[in-house]
């Protein structure tokens, strides 16, 4: 359960009252109160036993609870997979690592489907058996492609959409209709190096640390909500190649621990940042 | 407030509840469920009015929450300073570490002494306008000095202890005295070099990372419990001289910060572990 | 070009002045000495013109540099890619990055084949199109295991070994076939917690970081020379599960590293060490 | 010795063969080649006989190698320690760090003198016997405090300026008398967050990671070359007092590195970027 609302006394005493009421046992709860401006986070996790009906659950603690603290709240339940869409270009890094962690269960996700904008990683789709669907995108049929991929994206019934090194800007439309749902992985630590080519920027600019960024697509390129970021040392000795292959494992790592946050409802959006419970 | 019991039912709630009926701000709460062993740790932070007695709070919270969970606890004020007592013999770089830190007030600890096995270091102590005690030890002295050093740390009402390098193995005796309050910096990632000279051992067997660690004291040398470690890179270009050089920064770091989660109240020893609240 | 042998006055100059008079043009050198014990290591890389004998630059350099300084040395050329046999149990983790870096470019290597004492990781092998041999290991069948192993490698002209999370300890034999070419990685931050179930060590112990450590196959177990370790830091907060799978990255990247220096002989072994050049 | 010149062939041939013929012992030789610029840099160390007179050494190494590559090339004898000027105002962590480095001798300089434009700090200078100039600096007097500045800078024969968290900018006229030889901390992590109060701007931003950059000064703002830089992560919980707080083990540590490497004459700048020697 996720809960945000006005940093207020007794939230806490409240919500633990009520699932202890309703025979819970609490197994985490984290909270975190914005002192500055007032306001009040929370996540929890709790076993309930199997006679509970959920929607009961969610009816009661709507009326008992939430409407007295005027609470935003979300109460997830374990039962299913989200379901992932990987859009991707020509690197193949991200995919591969992606489809890997997939396929042993590492990342707790389904891939119903991956969109191209170019045909070149299709081998990959196929390796692990997942749909590929290359979809071209030019300025002039770049409307009917996004029309394209939302209709795909509903067929499959997608929770959320994964750009594993997209080389494409997607479009207010597609981010209107998953808003805080579409996961980006920029390979610089922003907001050093935004656009394009951040790693010829890097090393034009002498740096002796890159980086590599994951956060929440909004309109503003690069300027979404940051889930994680990670950086590695380099040096002089370093060329432009040298730095493409060392951030590769940082864009690897980034995304995943972004994806795996998100999956397992780890992540809450305020603001332009993001709250992460452990 | 520290809290350690039994994990149960309806914890959470009624500690909150508590504090809620004595018209308490709760600005911090973070808990801990060692499931495997179905163990209960919790830390909180509250504002009290301050017509509220802090005695009256004690007596209450034991009669109508304690009792029940069967809990430990402990409740602080942030009213003074802890009084760190320190220990050094012929090493300076975490001496002048942690006498610039509380100088600046980047520790909240008072040091009302630095005792020593050696006279080096007085003048760093009189920099800093420390007290500065030479007691030697030999192995004939050594209960002599101990008796020494124990009667100047009630003297000064020392609350902890922090061997910063002291080069002598404390005695049963004192660590009785001073059980979990007496914090060691190790000069290598734990469990690996145990004992003396960790970085020779280190540099012979060739690995590529260094560390350190900062632990509580028990009898069992180095192995106490482990409050902070960290590490940084090493390669065959560095010698040993290199490996001390580059490991002070770690000790440096790494024991400043276990002395910082002491004093905050913000650790708890489990078993031979901590656990170490944000 | 590596280069060992006792330092000496003019190594460097009767070197480069080698390289120099066969028209090379030296694009990296670097070098090491072990003032200790009086050892020069050197590696160096030239591009020489299309029209020179490589066998004659060796003839020649071993008659009039090599022998001067009683040099052991190796001339490599960049022709073709290393072959790299990969043995696996059960542990897939690693498997799938390898293959999935070696498809890519990003590793240049080759697989000819994967062995494995257990049949789980055959569909891994084939989505990736590469032979696999389930080679089954009892304690009575595994002299006659080795055999057909040892057979295998030598058919697919295999340069080197690497234990992929490979739950078999190595024989002596096979150590001896492939000295210093046999690369394991080992789930702790050696010498810590060497042996079986490192995580369990881990978490028993309560460290605050735990690491990857990936080392030359020796006869004595996890003693062998360190080429590659990294770290990543843990809490109280995390059951075993937790480290395992934060390991999992640990173990990719480091054994990936280590794989990439290897396959760019940037590694020389030197008594239980190893030199790692940039 | 520090070398830089175009690129050609038998530099280090020639240039090793003449410490060779000089019947000096080469203890270290890094070298770099930008291969897309074409530009060739060296440092090396090396032992010569008492008997050698440094300035022929300087004379033969002119006219006998340097001449015929046209290099630029500087040689340092190790004869003495350099002179390195601090400029302070309010912020004392980094201070009194770097006084206790060199105090211990983990620094190789002398300070010969502290210049603030705030009073403040006068008790560091004084507990550490370093003789402090207090200069106050307003729009109106900043030219002619800057004269008294370089006045004292002279008078103490300064080889190098620290700027350990000096709230001013230094003048063009400061800067040309002394190119790449001030350096500064910026407690950010460049080209992210430049300017004033880095850490707010991060944490507005959201990041999850900060830095520090320790770069030589130039006339643009937190644009010099890069000497080093370090990161450390953060989250949602941290506040801006915890970025400031992290932030100054960071700073203390990334100033006291890029302050070490260039005491070593381990650093060269080239175009806006520097290059770093082991």
């Amino acid at each position: 359960m996720l809960i945000h609302c006005r940093d207020q006394k007794g939230i806490i005493a409240q919500v633990t009252a009520f699932f202890l009421s309703a025979d819970g046992n609490i197994v985490y709860i984290d909270q975190y109160v914005d002192r500055e401006n007032n306001e009040f986070f929370m996540r929890l996790e709790c076993e309930l036993p199997e006679t509970v009906l959920i929607d009961t659950v969610r009816r009661d603690f709507e009326d008992k609870v939430a409407t007295k603290f005027n609470m935003l709240w979300k109460l997830y339940t374990r039962s299913r997979n989200l379901k992932m869409a990987l859009f991707v270009s020509k690197y193949e890094h991200c995919l591969y690592d992606l489809l890997s962690r997939c396929s042993v269960g590492e990342l707790k996700v389904d891939i119903p489907l991956i969109i191209s904008n170019h045909d070149d990683l299709r081998i990959a789709a196929e390796r692990f058996g997942i749909p590929f669907y290359h979809i071209p995108v030019t300025a002039a049929t770049k409307p009917e492609a996004e029309e394209q991929q939302l209709r795909l994206l509903e067929e499959h019934s997608v929770d959320f959409i994964v750009l594993a090194r997209y080389m494409q800007i997607v479009s207010p439309k597609v981010i209107g209709r998953y808003p805080n749902k579409i996961i980006n992985i920029h390979h610089s630590f922003l907001p050093a190096f935004p656009g394009a080519k951040p790693y010829h920027s890097a090393f034009s600019r002498g740096v002796k640390i890159i980086g590599a960024t994951s956060h929440y697509v909004t309109e503003e390129l690069d300027e979404g909500p940051i889930i994680e970021q990670d950086t590695i040392r380099v040096s002089h000795v370093h060329s432009i190649d040298d730095f493409i292959m060392k951030g590769k494992d940082l864009e690897r790592i980034v995304l995943s621990r972004a994806i795996k946050l998100h999956a397992e409802r780890k992540t809450m959006v305020y603001g332009n940042k993001t709250i992460i419970f452990s």
